[in-house]
C-alpha cells in the first residue's frame, strides 16, 4: 500500500471553529493528518510568535480519527509546534483555515491563517492558506470543499517553488455561481481604520479597532477584483519583503 | 519660523525600554513628537492587531516635553491609535525602535519593530524601524544614534518611495569600528527551532521557544553577511508579499 501523505493542519480561528472540520473533511479522505491549533480565536496575530510566555498543547479526540491537538499558541506556534515537538516525520503539505472571512490583498499581514502558511514557506514546505469569504459561523463549506480538494491535490502533485505557499481566498457563492480559479497577485487595497471610543463602567476610555477596506486596485489580476467578480483567487506568496526597486536610490543617500 | 516636522515614534520592547529613549533623544531634537508606544514587551508580535478585545491608551509624562502615550496594544495598534485616534495632522515620519536585538533577514516578519514601520509603509508614510544587536538593557546607544540621525535626516530630505520603508539594523560596536552604511537585501536565513520541554508543579508540560538563526546565503549584499562585516544594514521593504514569479507555472494548473 502506497503511504499517505502527512498534511499538517491548522486554522487561526480556533480548533472548534467550523472552518477547518470542513478543511479536515476534504484533506482527511486520502492524507494523514497532524491537527494543531490554537485553542481560541487567534483573528488578526499576523505572524506573531510567542516568545514571552511559555507555551500550553493538549492532545484532544475532537477529529476522532485524526491525530489532533490544540495550544496557546498563535497559528504561527502552532505551525512551529507540529513541525518541531509533534513531528515525528516531515510534512508533505501544511494547510491553514478554513478561514472564517476573506484574506484578500494586504490583509496578508494581519492574518494568522496566511502567516501559519508563510511559516510553512519558510519552512521550505508547500503550504496553502484557505479563506471562505463569509464571517458566518454557520457558512456553507460545501462548494469551497470541491476546490480546495482540487488545489490541494494539485499543490501535492505539482509541488510549489520552495518558498512559495499559496493564499486562496474562496467567494460566498453556491457551486454553480462560482466562475472558476484564478491566479492573481495582491490588490493594492488598504484599510480605512477607526477607533470606536467608548466609556468603561469606571469611566475611563477603551477603544474598539474597526474600519472599513477599500480597494482602488482594479486590475483584472488583482485579487480583489477577481473575488468581487465571482473566481476563487489564489496568489502565490513569498516572504521576501525587500523593496529590490528602491535599492538604487538608497546607494545615492548621504550616508 | 519653520514649521518642525511631525515623527511618530513607536517600539516593541514597550515605552520604558531604554532603546526608546534613545531614539527620542535624536528625533526629539529636531522635530515635534507624537510618542505612543506598547505598555509592555511586545516582541515578536509580528503585525499583529488586537480585534478580538479592546485596547487601553493613557497619557504619560515619561519623555518630559513630549506628547507621549501607552497602550495596551500590539506595535501596529500603536500606530494605528497615533494616526486615527491622536493624530491632529498626519505624521511626516514613522520611527519604530531603537529595538533591543537584531531585525535582519527573515525576523522582518516576527518584529513588532518592523511590523509598525510596515504599517507606516501601508499609510504610505516614509516609516523606518531602527535595531540594535544587543539585547543588553544597558546597551551602549551612543554610536547607534550618530548613524540613526543621519538616516532620519536624509528620509526627511530625500523621502522615500510611497510603500517603502527602511530596516536598519546596527551591529554592537563603538563608533570608530563601524565600517559605514550598506543599502543590503533581506538575507535567507532561517530559524532552527527548538522547544524548551518543562514540568510545571502541577505535573503538566510547557513549552518555551528558542532556538538558533542560521544563515547559508552568504552573498555580500545580504543584510546578515553585511552586519558581520561591521556595517550597518539598511534593506528597503515593501508589503507586496506576491510571489510574481510563481504565477507562470500555477496557470498551468488543472483548477
Amino acid at each position: 500500500m502506497e503511504k499517505k501523505p502527512l498534511i499538517l493542519v491548522t486554522n487561526d480561528d480556533g480548533f472548534t471553529a467550523p472552518g477547518i472540520k470542513a478543511l479536515i473533511e476534504v484533506v482527511g479522505e486520502f492524507a494523514e493528518l497532524l491537527i494543531i491549533a490554537p485553542d481560541k480565536p487567534q483573528s488578526g496575530m499576523g505572524h506573531a510568535i510567542t516568545v514571552n510566555a511559555p507555551l500550553r498543547m493538549y492532545e484532544t479526540d475532537y477529529f476522532g480519527k485524526h491525530r489532533a491537538y490544540y495550544s496557546s499558541g498563535t497559528p504561527v506556534d502552532c505551525v512551529k509546534l507540529g513541525m518541531y515537538v509533534l513531528g515525528d516525520r516531515r510534512p508533505d503539505l501544511i494547510v491553514s483555515g478554513v478561514n472564517h472571512g476573506s484574506n484578500v490583498s494586504t490583509n496578508v499581514l494581519y492574518s494568522g491563517t496566511m502567516s501559519a502558511a508563510v511559516e510553512g514557506a519558510l519552512e521550505g514546505l508547500p503550504s496553502i492558506g484557505f479563506s471562505l469569504c463569509d464571517h458566518d459561523w454557520a457558512a456553507d463549506f460545501e462548494p469551497a470543499k470541491v476546490y480546495i480538494k482540487k488545489i490541494v491535490e494539485n499543490t501535492l502533485k505539482n509541488g510549489l517553488e520552495k518558498g512559495v505557499c499559496l493564499n486562496v481566498n474562496i467567494p460566498k457563492l453556491p457551486l454553480d455561481a462560482i466562475k472558476g480559479v484564478r491566479v492573481c497577485r495582491q490588490a493594492r487595497a488598504y484599510w480605512d481604520d477607526t477607533f470606536d471610543e467608548r466609556i468603561d463602567p469606571l469611566k475611563k476610555k477603551y477603544y474598539w479597532l474597526t474600519g472599513s477596506f477599500h480597494n482602488h486596485d482594479k486590475g483584472r489580476e488583482a485579487d480583489m477584483v477577481a473575488l468581487d467578480e465571482g473566481f476563487i483567487t489564489i496568489v502565490p506568496t513569498q516572504y521576501d519583503m525587500t523593496a529590490h526597486h528602491a535599492i538604487g536610490d538608497l546607494n545615492e543617500w548621504d550616508l
